[in-house]
């Protein structure tokens, strides 16, 4: 076991790598704690949960709302949850999403840590404190920004993965790589899903660097003033289309970073776009769909990023290094336009 | 206008006593805020709406739920409502509580103001940054503690407050005397609501007294660790009983407040009991109500001030000197049983 403490704001929250499950003992009163998973987590691990009190919610993004979170704190009420109840969520980012959430807000706040059980989660998900959730097409329109208190890696959770979490968790991945380690990049263009697959120490390693980029770009901007903007690449036309088309999050910011690589084409001379392209296709991801340029843009009116008449736009300089762009949402229309119609 | 500042841990409150309303168009710009009242206030002030964005909930404590959440956020969508947009919640604790919890929660978090219309949500409702939803009977179950940019005072409002708001609001203004300013209680005893109605000097002072009063134990302990849990006299039973019965909360509390004087006389060798109960009936507040003892006790354990076992009760050492005493919930069972058999 690998352990990395990171300070933010107001908690200090602990990632346990390379753990086991039954870790989780260790870090919780058993008495105290309620864990929330997904039904297929639940299935697939049945035995992981012998003895904790559990709340299991419908698996999928379409469930990550507002009657979800009325049903978990029904459960907790009855269960007698109070102040001093720990919650763990267990599962992928819609499972952290909503335990994070309903954390922050059943009786004023609990506390709260995660045990992450897909890629995604463990790369991005479960990482920086965000929470919520969806509100119609709107992703994450309603959530807080609350640090878990730790992070229980177990990676042997993994291996009931399906491909297609397999190729989501690898856009987050390369969404870091994109954005901020031109060397990880290049590492992930040699290498190969089946590779990483065969490889526990290489994934391990994987996991454990991406984990790590996403926490430091979180630690320096946890408020999302600045750096951690960054995250958002791929996320503008990404997020408008996922609900929408009903996308897996993977894929539907795929076609998001390669639509912006093309915006950054057109706006911060990057001249990489193919290769952004080509690794983003090697993973099994796809970089086009059809879209109604209009209805894409009635959603990005609704995006969080976007400030009154403005919409910050992340777009890359390099391989590498993600830059900032505000553009007004007038122009962004037009833009969105130019790139649809060029597909 | 009078105008004072408190710093709390992540947020600078200013208070602007004795001021009109229309100074709002000085503390936000009214193209992007969006001003949350409920129908009663909304008619009896209609002109002071002109202009604003506004979203009318209906009035009550009943409508202090999910259900209201959701409506308040499908308008904001509506209206385009983005980050930079700021709430202002208008009218009485309802409203005020309602309004701080959608914009804990809106898009993670937005800037948020206060006009309180009664003259419980002057002294109280609106002060300290706790905000939230009832769930079933749960009083507050789901919220947030976050702290509003300003409160907004005009006095004027009180002119169409009906006779039991006024009631209400003194309930909590004698909790603050009984627990934290014997003069204040002495003040009280020689007056009437009749005397601070004709007085608006008096009134104001006593308002502004009152809310200082709040806002200094909040700001010495925002997140009731300690000091904080006295504004908590009256309010275990109360809270119990508030929905149960279908009170209005200064009844509930004041009921709550007897009772406490009970417990603090077995518990804590209070006398004045009699001394509490006369100003409480003096101000138009009940003391007693029918409680059946073991529902009461079924509701007390989801209180948000029960730490497994124990429950902090609120006591009065003497008038001007509340008390935190850790009670076992077992015990307080039979605490309820005898006082309700008593009375």
């Amino acid at each position: 076991m690998q352990k990395k403490t990171f300070q933010f704001s107001s908690k200090t929250v602990t990632y346990y790598f390379d753990a086991d499950f039954s870790y989780l003992e260790k870090l919780v009163n058993k008495e105290h704690a309620v864990i929330i998973t997904d039904e297929n987590v639940f299935d697939l691990h049945k035995k992981k949960f012998a003895g904790w009190k559990t709340i299991i919610i419908k698996a999928g993004e379409e469930f990550k709302v507002q009657s979800t979170v009325d049903l978990i704190i029904d459960q907790l009420i009855q269960s007698n949850a109070d102040r001093k109840t720990f919650l763990v969520g267990v599962g992928g980012g819609v499972v952290t999403d909503i335990t994070g959430y309903v954390a922050s807000v059943y009786m004023r706040g609990i506390q709260f840590g995660f045990v992450p059980s897909s890629l995604l989660a463990m790369v991005d998900a479960s990482i920086g404190g965000k929470n919520g959730i969806d509100v119609g097409v709107y992703k994450n329109l309603v959530g807080a920004i609350n640090q878990p208190t730790f992070l229980l890696y177990d990676f042997s959770l993994l291996k009931t993965l399906s491909k297609s979490e397999w190729v989501n968790g690898f856009a987050e991945i390369i969404k870091h790589a994109a954005i901020k380690d031109a060397a990880l990049f290049e590492t992930l263009e040699k290498n190969s899903i089946g590779a990483y697959q065969k490889n526990k120490t290489a994934l391990s390693k994987l996991i454990v660097r991406n984990a790590m980029i996403k926490s430091a770009i979180v630690k320096k901007d946890e408020f999302e003033k600045g750096e951690r903007k960054l995250l958002n690449f791929g996320h503008t036309i990404g997020h408008a289309i996922e609900n929408m088309q009903k996308l897996p999050h993977g894929h539907a910011i795929s076609i998001g970073m390669a639509a912006a690589c093309m915006l950054s084409e057109q706006l911060a001379d990057f001249k990489s776009s193919a290769r952004v392209v080509k690794i983003l296709e090697k993973y099994g991801l796809p970089t086009k769909t059809d879209f109604k340029a209009s209805k894409v843009f009635d959603v990005l009116k609704m995006d969080k990023k976007k400030e009154q008449t403005t919409m910050n736009y992340v777009l890359l300089k390099k391989i590498g290094q993600g830059i900032v762009k505000p553009i007004p949402v007038d122009e962004l229309g037009e833009l969105i336009q130019s790139i649809t119609m060029a597909r």
